[in-house]
């Protein structure tokens, strides 16, 4: 697997845009629409919200990947057209008509995933948001991605776009994605979108199940604030034009190829995320291991990475491992505590801080300068079994609260 | 019911004292041990954190409560016990042994009740302990209720002390208690302490399934940054000094009363516990209405109530009732949210935000101005059947990180 450009346009035949319609009144020079198109049809996977308030969008978007094929997303940040009743769901097709429209009958309206972010429950401002489609139809192109990423950002500081190639039988294929998202990020998807663009050609129930595990171990594991939101989904478009003819299907060589591709995108993307959670200055990984099973390996890592006391103490560098154990002991994973191994890492700086159910006795201005780094790991040992997990968060800063104290205006 | 002075010495019978030892290395001067005597044996009953890691009192605690019978509970601040290995087993079990001794023999340790509350993981200064308790000891009285509920304070920032009379077969019966609790309050009841007396006779498991329902719809409605400890503990003796010679049982003329009073001490306990939010500004009251059951109310009241956004828009002043909406949607409670209505109120003021499925038109200024209150409530009204619940937080601001980012030094 290597690293290469263009994000979502890596794949061959994908096109992107993002451009500024003015959704956003704070400074209506942002871009605020993004749009993505397949230049053939695709396969489309995707993975959704479980809030039970849904999004018009997401209901949408929804229905589009039940029907299992797609060739366009259309995506807007400053609004999250949620909870606005009827009007929402008018809002979310028209936006899917504006760019059947556009395509001049090309691209099916049914075939549109249209997502949207921002502040819940204003009305989509229509007649702007259809006219950026517009302009965002009229200059799509192979180095649009930037762009798109950058459109779907609300409160990150960063745009968020990644690509990788791999080789299947000889030929390359491609797999490139975007995303957003910085608070509200929670496991089973807050706030967040990610779009990817692949060129393989895949079945559609073999490439859903590929983007779901994906998923679980990616965005699902990455941890802002707790809560979860109205809007949020992770869509995966495979157009087939890399080839070869036939579909790859599970079993085959080259498939576990394109698992780790699409996998190793949705990490880096996830990782992203966390790294921009709203206010964080610093990077938090929680590598759990020796966990009776996977989900309760899952349970453990989120639970650490999610305490907002485990993340207050990042923020202050302070080696508060009882804040650790504390978060293990109601992840709801099973674990003597007496068995438990805790350490602290970051680069070549490795400080074990708990060990049999006991502390380890460590120089308070080593701990510091461990913590006081851009990226930190608590690296746990349950020693209750064989499975592992990864999750990702950020520090609890001040910053958090100035941001989300007054969101709206 | 009406309110009467003196704490956990209000029931007959009780003493109570608090003494600086020594613990809190920050502040020698500042009260870290707490004693409660009854002159007489009483029924204990005990509600104790779920996390698995469990600290040495608690374990220690659980088998007094086992046993039924309790006369002392003895209590430090400053130090945990907890994660130290067979060292805390010991220090816990040493506590009792000094009550004991203090007693001459009145107070057996198997009947003495010990908490500790403070930071994980650094061993208990047993001598330091041991010689406050003796100095405790040596004070006990019957207006010692304040100094006792300061002694069992962290980052509270005022003694929390309440107690009620009610009239039981022409009796007087009172209830008092203490508590101490600020970060790290969630449902199910972390780093939290409470202590009730009461001078009714009953039975025991009456005693100990009145005060499970009693915690349940008070202490565990409350949240103040989702994480649950290692240390926390309700504890309840009642010793019967009030009379009749013959206990009060569920069906009795006055057991109901009883019940309320207990609940009625627990309630404000818990809610001086979330008005006390490490770095709280404001009282967060969310009243759930219209639920399917009584489970489902008390998760949809938590969610919203435990919300990092919503608590950051609270202290903002800001009307982000979308966030509302979000966890309620993430809380597990079944709902149409076409169907859902949201007011925010203060006092008199009375704001509709969200009203079938559909916001309402507000005046912003109305709105701040409601929500720079000290004490806002939250009602919602979920439309989906008859179950109603509470529950208690607090805003989320930039001195809960501060006291968070370095707890320890």
């Amino acid at each position: 697997m290597r690293d290469c450009i263009g994000g979502v346009c890596a794949p061959r035949g994908f096109l992107a845009a993002g451009v500024a319609a003015g959704i956003k009144k704070r400074d209506s020079s942002k871009k605020d629409i993004a749009l993505i198109l397949s230049q053939v049809p695709a396969q489309v996977a995707g993975v959704f919200t479980t809030n039970r308030v849904q999004a018009a969008p997401v209901l949408w978007s929804k229905q589009v990947v039940a029907g299992g094929r797609a060739r366009a997303i259309v995506a807007n940040s400053g609004n999250a057209n949620a909870c606005t009743g009827e009007a929402g769901e008018k809002a979310a097709r028209a936006m899917a008509e504006r760019v059947a429209a556009s395509s001049a009958g090309l691209c099916p309206a049914g075939e549109v995933i249209v997502a949207s972010t921002g502040v819940i429950g204003v009305p989509l401002p229509l007649e702007v948001v259809t006219a950026g489609i517009e302009r965002a139809w009229s200059i799509l192109n192979q180095e649009g991605s930037q762009d798109a990423a950058a459109a779907i950002m609300t409160t990150d500081t960063f745009a968020k776009e990644t690509a990788v190639e791999i080789e299947i039988e000889g030929k390359p294929v491609r797999v490139g994605g975007i995303a957003k998202g910085s608070g509200m990020i929670h496991p089973n998807m807050a706030t967040m979108l990610a779009f990817l663009t692949c060129d393989a050609r895949v079945e559609g129930p073999a490439w859903q199940a590929l983007l779901k595990e994906a998923v679980d171990q990616t965005f699902n594991m990455v941890t802002v604030d707790g809560d979860t939101s109205t809007n949020d989904m992770v869509v995966a478009l495979a157009n087939g034009l890399a080839g070869p003819e036939t579909p790859l299907a599970p079993g085959q060589p080259g498939w576990e190829k394109l698992v780790q591709a699409v996998t190793e995108v949705c990490r880096r993307l996830a990782i992203a995320i966390a790294r921009d959670g709203e206010g964080a200055t610093k990077l938090l990984t929680v590598k759990v291991r020796g966990a009776l099973n996977s989900e309760q390996a899952r349970l453990a890592a989120r639970a650490v990475a999610g305490s907002s006391l485990v993340k207050s103490a990042v923020f202050g560098a302070d080696a508060n491992w009882g804040r650790v154990m504390a978060a293990l002991g109601y992840s709801g994973a099973e674990f003597d505590p007496d068995r438990v191994a805790i350490s602290f890492q970051s680069g070549d700086l490795h400080l074990p801080v708990f060990w049999q159910g006991a502390p380890v006795v460590f120089e308070e201005a080593t701990a510091r300068e461990l913590l006081s780094q851009a990226e930190i790991t608590i690296a746990v040992d349950l020693a209750a079994g064989a499975a592992e997990a990864t999750a990702w968060g950020c520090d609890l800063t001040y910053d958090y609260v100035r941001i989300n104290a007054d969101y709206r205006t």
